[in-house]
């Protein structure tokens, strides 16, 4: 595992970030985790039984496809709350870079398993 | 009370803002609030006990000042975790537009009361 440093710059955190889908968490407060994440293409469909997932657009633009509810197109400066418990998929056509909150409990992609899920490990791992 | 609408862009509900060391709330998930204020000047001195802040610059520079460690200066895009029970006040030379997440019980400044405090009710009235 690649290890990084501690930024506090978001853009700079952006920057490092290695790939696609691979958030990184660069800030804890109350149980909350803040992440960034590089997006290109689609993610899997899943759902966060307890958590609440708040979404960021901080470059690019992202939309969040919803199976019993119109999607949600996101552009720089948008935000929006994916309710828990509700099953979603976010898309970009181009990259996308992606502030998150959430639970530091949080799975990456629910109770979905993919090859694409990181772990909270991996998304701290910079921190070490 | 003025009413306002909901935003979901950070700009607009910056532009939105009627006055200086205002919060509005834009966003709620798992009990934190995600909220903007626009900030000009001194604050008070003051902490929040049971409450970490998250502190993200949006536009400007904002310094916070620490009693008893060296003071933080955030520029555009800079973030910034106030630990809960540490005394804090932040000062913006100029116009500056700020993100915050906290606890949906943080109040305002803390456990200090001026005439400056804005109660969770006038943060989130343009909601109603």
């Amino acid at each position: 595992m690649a290890r990084g440093k501690s930024h506090t710059n978001l853009d700079e955190a952006f920057l490092a970030l290695p790939d696609y889908w691979s958030p990184r968490v660069v800030a804890a407060a109350n149980g909350q985790y803040v992440k960034v994440a590089k997006v290109k293409g689609e993610f899997v469909w899943h759902a966060h039984a307890d958590e609440d997932e708040f979404f960021l657009v901080r470059k690019g633009a992202l939309t969040i496809r919803y199976r019993d509810r119109p999607e949600v197109v996101l552009r720089e400066g948008d935000f929006h709350v994916v309710p828990k418990g509700v099953e979603h998929m976010p898309v970009a056509a181009d990259e996308c870079w992606v502030v998150l909150v959430e639970p530091a409990a949080t799975k990456h992609t629910g109770n979905t398993v993919s090859l694409i899920t990181r772990t909270i490990e991996e998304q701290t791992a910079h921190l070490r």
